[in-house]
């Protein structure tokens, strides 16, 4: 049989105690109340059962591994749950009221998942914010999200230094004398060990629960308020998918702010899984980890992925690694390399859709394979059906045919699906329009009713009438071995109304050979382009670049590149 | 890569054409309308979405095979999910309401696998019919249950000759003729090409679904009605639990009317896992699958697992397969058999609880560790916390202490429990006392905080003052090499109050051995137990039997031995 606790070699723990009150008591009881009122066939689902349940099975099971910083640190799931129960208490000490708002502004690391089970253990709701937010971005978020306190990590103090909303510090030493474990400490005391069992538990499966704030490329950000039974029934659609158990090994690769952690942070729980936490995005780090720290599974979006793919030290692993890609669509180019290294990516598109493979498939050579697997796929097991529909005005969606050209929009309902943006009912209206969530990504539907996402609909480009899509150019260009990134946005021409422009980094290996001749490697990627693609859709201009401008999440911001166009 | 599609070695699929009526149409939608007056962040949870989602994605993986019979059949997803569609509209004519029970009564069979996804689909009940009870038990059944229609195999004809409600039969032939195949295509003829689109989808996730009929060993049985909700959460914890997914091949050991099938239909369905049907529990069969067909799941009662490890050309599998035990708590003698020859045993209580590997018993001797795999462990993934409780009249249940060695009663709550025993109130309001369900079954819970059942309650023998379990002691006599199975019941003594008694069958092997010796071998198994058990528990009587009593399901009647003992 295969050992249930995956092992850390590159790490020693044996520095690391928890504080005496990490502890839990001997007589530690993992179970709350039942909420009145309720029939004995039912209980509210809450994603914090997993805890609770992780913590009463394999209570030494190791549930956060913080290794990389000065003061590592490591919880087993019953120390793990204690650290939660006391920051609930905390919380509550300091007057959080059920559907109180409580803000985190951390990387990843112990505080940022404590707060994941501990704000919804209160009752309160989750408002992770992006770390790479301006200090008035995040000023407006604080206001529009009423946040009652926020945890904050030592790194980002100055992000909030002049808001008047209550903050408690974390130095994430997950020592004595470090203001963040002092409040757990302070909870502790004020929960006078009534344990689990003193924490009212969350009567309506339907209460929000994490706030998650848009980017908000265009306009004020939006903030996405999911509820306890999206996100339970969300978080075991991925832990079912992705294959994650007892014996993974999750790596916080992506920041755990991002969109409620992809519900990692409950998946995770689900399986009684370990999670490493990682504060920055370092390939050295990440290589490490991979190589010997038994990781089984992360999370990243397509920029990420090609910065470990295109690390120097990459090797083959031995043992296959689950990539769980989404944030935007992966390239064929991306999940080819991915899979030569041993890592297996699992495309997903939101909580909403996965690519499913076929046995069909597996006879393709690799490239074709990979084109496949970048389709966004199917809806997801415990997901509403996805349709991709015309854009009408009116309020009846008509689905495009499943001919695999004709671009509509995606749009989902059900249980995955956010409850609404909060406080705006107007831009709730708007999104839900029809009766589902109008994603506004573009997207045609294939004749075996999978979903391959095209664009979102400002990144179409009509080329003399043709509707282009850029993705589709992107996903071409990609292929051309000295290409790293790609971006395609339209720019006008006077013949043709729109082309095409590429917007393109070399890999770090081929820059010297196109020094000085970014002319002759134009010439060259329209060639390998025009093999692939149709003359409209061929791009007119050719831009290599040092870099592409990203957003905070990792996204290329093609507003900026717009910008850039409109001035040429 | 793993090829996707499970092979069937051992049959030949070409001799198979489904009916026209049963291949569905090119433009196929496996969509259902949404229900009204929902917003958009949710739908009601509905098994019948897994089989949907099966026939989008996975259109021509195998789903139902049927090979051991005169007319073998094989339906792939997206013929399953026409023939069902094809029932769903059938039932509807025939003049199915909503709420309105549908019997069956049949083996397993394709017949019945259809049942339990098309008569939810029209928004039936289903009701499966234990094949092997009386005439008179099952007409009570139906009258109880308020069927408006019997779907009937031919073998089970004669019990229910003498009911007024109409039947429809199946001679399981998959063919032209058989009155179930003329059933179905008028059910596609009625549905006019309106598809899932044209059946009314459920709105209602709590309402009742299956509604299985207990064994009644005292009194009547009762109709446990279970919902549309429960029955997702537990197919869905059921597949994780056991990891069933596309590769699976799931073999029908257990009869699908026995308890809603343990949940299997759906969580065939949601893994997308093929399904081999077998009408009868018949080793030589079991054995050519689990050997030649890729079998990975089954589920079995102890009884007929162990009939499997007995049968004599038992062979280490090469391929581990996942052994499903519930239905009575095996013995650590039998858990440690299956694993010998290659069979992964997962041992379930009820949808409430399983056993959970820990890597501390990876050290213990396979006996010693297969003692803890007896156990019934801790609570499912999806249901709500087990508790082991006094049996207190009033409604404020007492845990009793984590010490391994206090008897109460198992009670549960939450999603996994059934909603009601189908018109029945006061039974209902008595299972339900104190706000849980009241199992019936005593356990102990351990200083883990694991339950491990001792025995239901009229099982407990107090032999000089002391409990003794007759379930620990039947633990340990199962261990004596010759014994195949063992039933221990009280016996009145004269200065003990009650002894135990053991009612044993000798392993096929060993029965020339024993032949007119049954004082000594009643002698050899006295000296096994004393070393063993202490001497309270040690039988003292010996009773060899050619058989042990067995309801229905293959659970051991000790009512009826608790008879033969009164009489001596």
């Amino acid at each position: 049989m295969k050992p249930l606790t995956p092992r850390f070699p590159t790490v020693d723990r044996n520095g690391f105690v928890p504080a005496p009150e990490s502890i839990p008591p001997p007589d530690v009881k993992y179970r709350q109340k039942v909420p009145p009122g309720l029939p004995v066939h039912k209980h509210p689902l809450n994603p914090l059962a997993f805890l609770l349940r992780g913590a009463l099975i394999y209570p030494d099971h190791i549930a956060i591994a913080h290794p990389d910083v000065k003061h590592p640190a490591y919880y087993t799931y019953s120390v793990w749950a204690q650290r939660v129960q006391n920051l609930a208490y905390a919380l509550i000490h300091f007057g959080i009221k059920p559907r109180d708002t409580v803000a985190v502004l951390a990387p990843n690391a112990p505080m940022i998942a404590d707060a994941y089970q501990a704000i919804p253990a209160a009752r309160g709701v989750i408002c992770p914010i992006n770390t790479r937010l301006t200090p008035l971005e995040i000023a407006y978020i604080l206001e529009h999200s009423r946040a009652k306190l926020i945890l904050v990590d030592y790194e980002y103090v100055h992000l909030v230094k002049d808001t008047k909303i209550p903050a408690i510090l974390s130095n994430d030493t997950g020592r004595a004398g470090d203001p963040y474990e002092e409040f757990l400490s302070q909870g502790r005391r004020f929960s006078r060990e009534r344990g689990w069992w003193g924490l009212e538990p969350e009567p309506d499966e339907d209460a929000g629960f994490a706030l998650c704030y848009t980017s908000g490329t265009t306009g004020r950000p939006k903030g996405v308020l999911t509820t306890l039974r999206g996100t339970y029934l969300g978080a075991v659609a991925n832990a079912y998918e992705t294959k994650m158990d007892i014996n993974s090994v999750y790596l916080w690769v992506l920041p755990m702010f991002h969109a409620g952690g992809w519900t990692y942070p409950w998946a995770a729980t689900f399986a009684v899984s370990a999670q490493i936490t990682l504060r920055n995005v370092s390939y050295p780090l990440i290589w490490n980890h991979l190589r010997n720290s038994s990781v089984t599974h992360y999370c990243g979006a397509p920029t990420v992925q090609i910065g470990l793919v295109n690390y120097p030290e990459t090797e083959k692993l031995l043992k296959p690694v689950t990539a769980i890609i989404a944030g935007s669509a992966p390239t064929a180019h991306l999940i080819a390399s991915l899979e030569k290294i041993g890592i297996n990516p699992v495309h997903t598109y939101g909580p909403f859709t996965r690519n499913h493979l076929q046995e069909s498939w597996l006879a393709l050579p690799l490239e074709e394979r990979a084109k496949h697997m970048a389709r966004q796929g199917y809806s997801y097991t415990t997901a509403d059906g996805v349709r991709v529909v015309y854009q009408t005005e009116d309020e009846d969606l008509q689905d495009v045919p499943q001919d695999g050209k004709t671009i509509g929009e995606i749009v989902v309902r059900g249980n995955l699906v956010m409850r609404e943006y909060f406080t705006d009912e107007k831009a709730t209206e708007k999104a839900f329009k029809g009766g589902y969530f109008r994603s506004g990504d573009l997207a045609v539907m294939y004749p075996d009713g999978s979903v391959g996402i095209q664009d979102r609909s400002k990144d179409i480009i009509i080329s003399g009438g043709e509707n282009a899509s850029s993705l589709a150019i992107e996903q071409e260009l990609v292929t051309h071995p000295d290409v790293l990134e790609v971006a395609v946005v339209a720019r006008g021409h006077p013949k043709w109304g729109e082309r095409p422009m590429a917007f393109v980094t070399l890999h770090p290996s081929k820059t010297a050979k196109w020094e000085n001749k970014h002319k002759e490697f134009e010439i060259d990627l329209k060639a390998h382009a025009r093999k692939r693609l149709p003359g409209f859709a061929t791009p007119e201009w050719v831009a290599v670049v040092p870099g592409l401008p990203k957003t905070s999440t990792g996204k290329i911001q093609k507003v900026e590149l717009r910008k850039r166009v409109a001035k040429l």
